[in-house]
């Protein structure tokens, strides 16, 4: 299947800050993005979960989503596990959807207030899912905390108003697709 | 959470004969189908389930998909848990969508030939998901067996032919909505 | 194509009180619902429609959606545009969607509080479309005014609110699935 | 909103030829794919457009979709229009989505095989969408002819075989997506 496979790739994903600054002044640049959830046995959302960390951007500290970069030769799921991974470390156990059509695309612009979403770093469009995880996660990196809220705690504003380069609206769009409380 | 609750129903979703072939004459009949499906550690589908079973219609030997009615006051969770364990047996371990909004929307029509899909007993109308499954499925009721298929194999017109209603249609939806080969 | 065509149906859409009553205790009521949308030359919601009208069920004003039930032998594209033109009139012009599956799926239950949304009336399941509409809307029937509100103002909580059975909520999430700013 | 406002651009969409190539072996291209389709009053697909033209790739007359790059700093909307009309001609007045949720994600691999779709230039990912378009055609740059089927038509295997790059499956799904016969 498409996302075992990869083609060979001279150029890995990494890639040095030079290059990478200078790519990203050319293209937008793709991302994977991923709301971790806790369900019921019926599949409906208990709770979501939100990182706390250190933005790389601006080092302050802020709550983020699931999220990375898909890099060149890499599937979408594939993309999508290791993020996870990265995020929530390799127990979290994702149960990744099996229809790849994101519940939002989001489209991030350099430029703060020209779009509900910004990114200082580059222009970059965003797959989001949401993520059911059944494991224990272990944030690891720069993630500091992992938080889970119910839906009517993380639709609060002051909450939303935290999420990093405005993600709240992202969230809501998130939550409001699974059909939890909005 | 909606799944849980039920309304204090004094008609149950059980009806006489008689009740539900005078109430299939008046509205359509809402139902829920899955396709259940067994998905590899990415989410892809390696393999759907199709139900070999006697069409309580016509009697005849026939292949089929998870399929039931919701009752009156039953949520549509619900009822897509109740009908795949009344099809699957109750160690089947569905994992139910994060998002009721279903893989596509099937319109049966009494009558055959007026549109794709047609149910001789009456208009329905059904939600159609895909449903991983993780447990060991014990077909019941009049479902004879259970035949796990690779999505190549299960879109060979041989097949798609054979499924009630025509529901070999549906299967392709299904199939491309999750991006399996088709 | 399905929609044009109808199975002979000697039971009309049309059912007398009694029956309709008696139907609406045995099974699930099959219901569409639309937002009205203008939307600019790139597809964006620039206003949504609500309708301000006397609820048949309780004879107060209340706040709504374009909504009414599925005839039996009638497709759902039938029953979208009819319901279309009842609440907004012959000159609408809906663009109906190229794909039948919802924005949201809401389930509505006769008790209020048992979930989101209720309808003292009936269990009630209806699918929900962002129907973007280019001509003149004449409201009709019962409904008394059609007011185009932003999508900011929309989902002020004081407007919200006034959504009966808890539309407020299918507002918010139909806003959600098109992007629009929520 | 968003998809009118841009923010400045120093690095023009426009890449010279190096920049392009160094590009394409460092990060996935994002892409937008358009299916054109003619609907009848009720929304339902009648004819999707096809084009016939000279790939750029390998100078063989092959059969394709609307395609194009989505430039740095470009909304996704506005791309989705430019490539249109870069394909369709001024004219062509389509009708873009409500909702920027694609019908299908394509993932382009370099080398044939691997994937079901392949891209000998790049690792590029499509956001694929099924457009109404309601007004005159003209194919324009390399594209040399619009030919308008009937999904059936579209989806024989004679045809599905001759598009490029593996797009025969993709059409299969958008028209799956679009509940058009299959």
């Amino acid at each position: 299947m498409t996302s075992s496979l990869r083609t060979p790739d001279p150029n890995p994903g990494w890639l040095s800050e030079f290059a990478l600054a200078e790519t990203r002044s050319r293209v937008p640049i793709l991302y994977v993005e991923a709301v971790p959830a806790r369900v019921d046995s019926l599949g409906q959302i208990e709770q979501i979960g939100v990182l706390l960390r250190t933005s790389p951007a601006t080092g302050e500290i802020t709550r983020t989503l699931v999220s990375g970069r898909v890099f060149h030769g890499e599937s979408l799921r594939d993309a999508l596990q290791r993020n996870i991974e990265k995020d929530l470390g390799p127990t979290a156990f994702p149960r990744l959807p099996v229809n790849l059509v994101p519940a939002a695309v989001a489209e991030y612009f350099p430029l703060p207030g020209v779009a509900p979403l910004h990114d200082p770093r580059q222009h970059a469009v965003a797959l989001v899912y949401v993520v059911p995880v059944t494991g224990e996660c272990n944030p690891r990196q720069d993630a500091l905390e992992l938080t889970w809220l119910s839906p009517e705690d993380a639709l609060k504003p002051s909450l939303l108003e935290d999420l990093e380069g405005g993600r709240g609206q992202l969230l809501k769009q998130a939550l409001a697709w699974s059909g939890a409380i909005v």
